[in-house]
């Protein structure tokens, strides 16, 4: 059954698209991460007005180009997948399909004052960087110490606003729309501006009480920015001693067939596509997706 | 004595109001909580000159909606404890009290000048906010290390304090009122933005000096974040790794009916308040307050 | 020999003014705090021109009252001591001449010129808050954790200093004078400002490329601040556990005399000075002084 | 073959240059760090327009004179060492020649305009102060710790990038050309700025949506700072773990001739260069190059 799989161009397809661990389907990937750079850049370069008046022919012309292959490769991802809709309604299959629209959009609705609004669906291509997320090998270990202190960040960011709203509010009363605190959300801006030390300066307290209060926020800032640095810290040492006694344990047991690597852990999962319901992650010694069922061709 | 105490209205407003694990407990507490803070955006939305002007009369009257129905609910809350006054003159019911009143204050102090006091007052109502922190189901193990270095850190504040007055002095010096550094408390002020590397830039050193000794303040500054930071760090995988130490002795304890959760500290404590003397945190299987020693229902 | 001594008034002197365990000697040290706050205050007021103009009087007053009361205090401390000269020149004798000095230097020099001058000498006299660190239970584990990473954090600063010359140097030769960056000095300044997060913003990049390279020491300064909080923090772990386990050791040994507390180093060492070599430290249960031999009275 | 080696005019040369333990070795580095300070502040001090104007000729004969020195030992390096072209292209070899040849060329390229160009090029000679890294004991654990988290790391640079990229083109749209976000690429640095919260407030969001969104990036800054910092500080309390065990393990036998010292790596490691293939940091019981085998004196 796997064999004769593997002949059809679908099944093909699929492993250059989907998988990054075959040569062909790694040179896909790194081809698509070029594109996706090159058009952020073009972008980016379009909304520099010195750059546009001089070379906008140019960009013009290299914005469809990529438009239309990410569109063939949006039409072939759909193809190429045994359950299209699931793909088109994940979050990656959503991202890719507004990456391509906004350009044949500008194409259909023309007009002078459109043009403006366009334009700007157009700069939503930009979220085609997301698709950048899916190759990162992601550290796991990394995404595991912050889901371990999810409670107690929010917890802290809770604490920020809280403080946030009060000061601000006593900024308002004590500064005044005189010194720039417009109005409570303005001096909450403010006080968020100056507690996480970012301190712009555009909106700054001139009297001496205000200068007094701030002293105050920033020091509890100041004081606060330790929370969850303490807080990752203390659960990435744990997690970290948790996967050395997991490593230690593998190394004694030399029969052990799976072995962790901390950096990367791709090492026991990679990156290959279930064919039929298109989950990855799946172990590199399986032979069925963990998820329905379907026989994994290795 | 359990049985008939639950038929009175009563022990029934009690649950409702004080307690947060019966379901129509909960749904007060989550009721409670969008009033406070629609009252905390209607406050912010006034203070907005543009939006007051047009919806002046609207946020007016949800105002005094909300000012009723937590006028209501002080009331009930007076009411349904046995001992009124120690909830009264609890932090909370002082906070709950001060929420309330000045909008019946700027009903009868009506005159052109109070007005602008009364709606200082008013803002005052921001405060309710704080109610919020009832609800939140604050990590133990955080307030824990934070209690933990508590002594540390006041060393640290204080080294912090003592460099921003050595430092503002030497700069007002060095700048004078040239420069922005107009007194000493301003420069002690400044110096303390560039310390929590804040930096406004409001007030920025000019001469060659003064930006000398500024590149010094900032490398301390720089220097000195790492401090507190490390000592709640540290403090926090002492306390992370105690709570380990016990969870692995319950664990090889089958019989504990005790157990821990290092995210959330309900699991061995609830929300549960005495209907005597009003203190909360009672253990889950106690069936006496641990302050008054009355008996507690389930 | 030890209660004839403590009858003189010499050693009840030494003991007022130096010991810090006794009612007296507690109650002397916090009068003490007391004036040298107020003093700050006082010349702080007195650089502010707007209550300087209505209050100089009493400020002036206010001044020479506090500086009698240190010069007594001075004077007795020299009396009391049996060694008068290691008083006088260890960096607190040189401190409290310091702070006293000013002012009657004030009163001799007489001019209108000189005044200013003196006026900065008289500011000097701030430094005195130096005194309120002999007062501060002193974490020493803190301390110890910083010593240790003493030579990694010079490693850092090293790096930071190098990074600023290099970066200020790039960026003095791509904005240039036109856009703030006057000198390689200012640039290195600037590149400080920016490093360490601080970010006044009286100074900012204009070119396109400017901003490029910004972005790069940004996130490099992003990344420098990670090393020595992770420094301080990985020590401050390590002196936390070898305390721990010194403290388990101690509880073992119920014998053991001396306590350790994490926190309150004096529990050990009291603040008790030699009247002999004016040496403080001793241990709680030491009967002669570690340093001269001299035999201390408890 | 050792004695006879000693004597030649050759060793004599390498071991003063490339040595550090020996008195000849350490006082040539420190007469050599006392010069590479020295141009950096001649040139520092050139850029100034006031000093320069008064100071021209000075600096000039003095940075003549530092630069015929670097000059006599970048040949004097060249002459002692038996491979002189694995010198010349290794990393210090090209730093140091890039350090003299900027002045020479000033020389034969003569021209009004000429001039300026190469007195950026003559700027470079800053980068002497690299030489600095050479004669540092860099602390190897810290490096160790920095390699270990390199791949979080740059997942975390990453995450920083594609957020700046993402939050600069909404915030490019919300404000617009207005507001001080000029285009794409700007909007993209601003975002940088607000992220590390160094925060310069030449530009600033004025709009109340500009000013949400912000706040969201500045708390999203706030929480992604946390993460190298952890990263970092797990890692070092790994190494010193780690280090600790190896250093108890050499402690229990004391038959071992080598010691580690977690401060000071030069204890087990000395600054010692092979005269054959100039290979350094060799053990400092070592007979032998470990590099190409040949013998090493002592």
């Amino acid at each position: 059954m796997e064999s004769n799989k593997k002949h059809t161009w679908k099944s093909i397809l699929h492993e250059v698209i989907y998988e990054a661990d075959t040569p062909s389907g790694k040179l896909f990937d790194i081809l698509l991460l070029v594109f996706i750079i090159l058009s952020i850049v073009l972008v980016m370069l379009e909304s520099v007005v010195s750059i546009d008046r001089e070379y906008h022919r140019l960009l013009y012309i290299g914005e469809w180009i990529v438009t239309i292959l990410f569109s063939i490769e949006y039409i072939l991802r759909i193809v190429s997948v045994k359950k299209p809709f699931k793909y088109i309604f994940s979050p990656f299959g959503i991202i890719d399909f507004l990456s391509t629209i906004p350009m044949y959009l500008s194409f259909f609705f023309v007009g002078s004052q459109a043009l403006v609004t366009l334009r700007a669906l157009r700069l939503l291509r930009v979220f085609r960087i997301l698709k950048l997320a899916r190759y990162l090998g992601a550290s796991n270990q990394l995404k595991d110490s912050i889901v371990a202190s999810r409670v107690k960040i929010m917890v802290f960011l809770f604490a920020v606003m809280i403080s946030s709203v009060i000061f601000g509010t006593i900024m308002y009363l004590v500064e005044g729309e005189a010194n720039g605190f417009d109005n409570i959300p303005k001096s909450v801006y403010w006080c968020v501006v100056t507690l996480t030390t970012v301190g712009f300066g555009d909106i700054a307290p001139q009297t001496a009480l205000g200068q007094l209060i701030t002293t105050f926020i920033m020091i509890l800032g100041y004081g606060i920015i330790a929370v969850p640095t303490g807080i990752v810290s203390a659960e990435y040492v744990r997690t970290s001693q948790k996967a050395d006694k997991e490593n230690e344990a593998l190394e004694q047991n030399k029969n052990a067939a799976v072995k962790l690597d901390n950096d990367n852990i791709k090492v026991h999962l990679n990156s290959q596509h279930c064919d039929y319901c298109n989950v990855s992650n799946h172990r590199d010694n399986a032979d069925f997706c963990y998820n329905c069922g379907h026989p994994l061709h290795h």
